[in-house]
């Protein structure tokens, strides 16, 4: 299995339009020894013709420019990209399904709250229904019964199983009370583990801390992605003067007494990538005695472009 | 008044993530002679302090990040960008309003109808109510009596007019037809004039044809974007095997009897600048006929980066 970064920022981006944070000023002006990066975005392959995408960033177009291997070949529309799976109905993960909207087939899968989000309350997302065949939209379930591997015929031989656990996290803001409550908590937000052969991978851009249920995914998987937003909890507020802590918004921070370094120090046997970088996070600055830390500790940090195989 | 060309490509930009038509297979290959566009999208300024954005296209995250005017000073979040003037609820035009969603508030100025499309039929742009104050959305008519200059301060002194004018063209694909019979076709689609003092800016990226009463504004503006999308009205057909005519899709192709470079031959005092160029035209081939044939005939065809002053 190929897996590749194709962005690793949080919502936003690094730097982000309207930020005048330390990290952001010193991005722009050349002064941070860091990189841009694009929103968190992740592509696989088993096969390395056809591409599933791991949610649809609101920077997918100019990710998919970036990518030679998710290049159209010559002729009419087609493209390698075969399916995208989503996390949440949040804008980070599913706003890049518009850029998508170019008449090519591909199949989408999601709970069936996070579609109901999408299709019913959001019509935008029909401009899909206009590729012949209109793209497909597939259901996956959260309950222990579901987690079975489930067979993805990409190319006529290609195949891997994937299956979803609930993360805690809440739906979007911009998700009404009424709505809300008629939806299933555990379909708000998931982490999804792909499998092929004996490798697995596992990628959780939203972790809430409230449901420790991925740990045990998390350290059977030979590369996880884990939720890297913020270094602190009031990193935000800090940050901007107003806003709320990173654990009220659904992001466990990095550090403080059961933080993500705390609850998931590298008891698994893969590689840990932190992704879902905010630009606030200290982290992005290679200079920063957070980036050491960090990286004293095993992690990865997540960049635009790296490739990892499997 | 100073007006920027962040973006000139129509949906999909150039070159489109699922396009293999020959511009784009070349462009991809380095073996084009020209450019690589972004998606529709200008800014304007009358003071270089505040900044009105035309339409919010796709791209509009990079399209910010490569505009220096466009970057935040230091501080808590904060934009000059001061509001954006929309003229269709299409994809093209809109979805870019997700880009801005970092609580940072502005206006957007739409007609009632794309203002119902976007705010009742699409949940997820209330991420924009998330501001403080939340997202300011105005309206403004199409009709005779409400085209006369409204003045927008911007930041305390500066202030410009604008109207509008409508195009014929009509609502998007996704809006569901019991919905698109009860509001009014005449603000559907929408050309924008913009006056400061004595200039006068006209823009029309998608023109249907089947209104022409933009012409007179177009003919007294100092600087007019219309429509570039197709060369001929069979264009998406010979390029993708399928699909429907320019004009079934809303734009009026530049060549051919009664094509916009007949309707529109010059007869006005200002700039004609092609804009919303779609992949597959022959006018991005600078080596092309077509190219040398619009060059000839006094159009400028609009390329990311470019700016005007009026």
């Amino acid at each position: 299995m190929r897996v590749k970064v194709l962005g690793s920022a949080a919502g936003g981006g690094f730097p982000q339009w309207n930020c005048g944070c330390s990290n952001c000023i010193r991005l722009r002006a050349g002064k941070l020894h860091g990189n841009p990066r694009t929103q968190a975005q992740i592509a696989f392959s088993v096969d390395s013709k056809a591409w599933f995408l791991l949610n649809a960033s609101p920077d997918l177009r100019t990710q998919i420019l970036a990518t030679t291997e998710l290049a159209p070949p010559q002729g009419p529309r087609r493209s390698p990209i075969t399916g995208v799976f989503l996390t949440s109905a949040d804008v980070d993960s599913a706003m890049g399904l518009l850029h998508l909207r170019e008449f090519t087939p591909f199949r989408i899968f999601a709970t069936p709250a996070v579609q109901q989000i999408l299709r019913e309350e959001n019509t935008m997302f029909r401009v899909l229904d206009r590729a012949t065949p209109p793209v497909q939209w597939l259901g996956f379930s959260t309950q222990p019964q579901g987690r079975s591997p489930v067979a993805v015929d990409s190319l006529g031989n290609a195949s891997f199983g994937f299956s979803a656990v609930p993360l805690g996290g809440t739906y979007p803001d911009y998700v009404n009370d009424a709505l809300r409550g008629k939806l299933s908590a555990e379909e708000a937000v998931v982490g999804l583990l792909v499998e092929h052969g004996e490798k697995r991978l596992f990628f959780a851009p939203s972790l809430s801390g409230k449901n420790l249920e991925w740990r045990k995914l998390a350290e059977s998987s030979d590369l996880v992605f884990l939720d890297g937003t913020f270094w602190s909890d009031d990193e935000l507020i800090q940050a901007t003067g107003s806003g709320k802590t990173a654990r009220a918004i659904g992001h466990l921070p990095l550090s403080g007494a059961d933080g993500l370094l705390q609850q998931f120090s590298g008891a698994g046997r893969g590689r840990r990538v932190l992704i879902h970088i905010n630009n606030t996070n200290p982290i992005l600055d290679e200079e920063s005695p957070e980036y050491r830390q960090v990286r004293e500790m095993g992690w990865e940090i997540a960049q635009d472009g790296m490739e990892f195989v499997l």
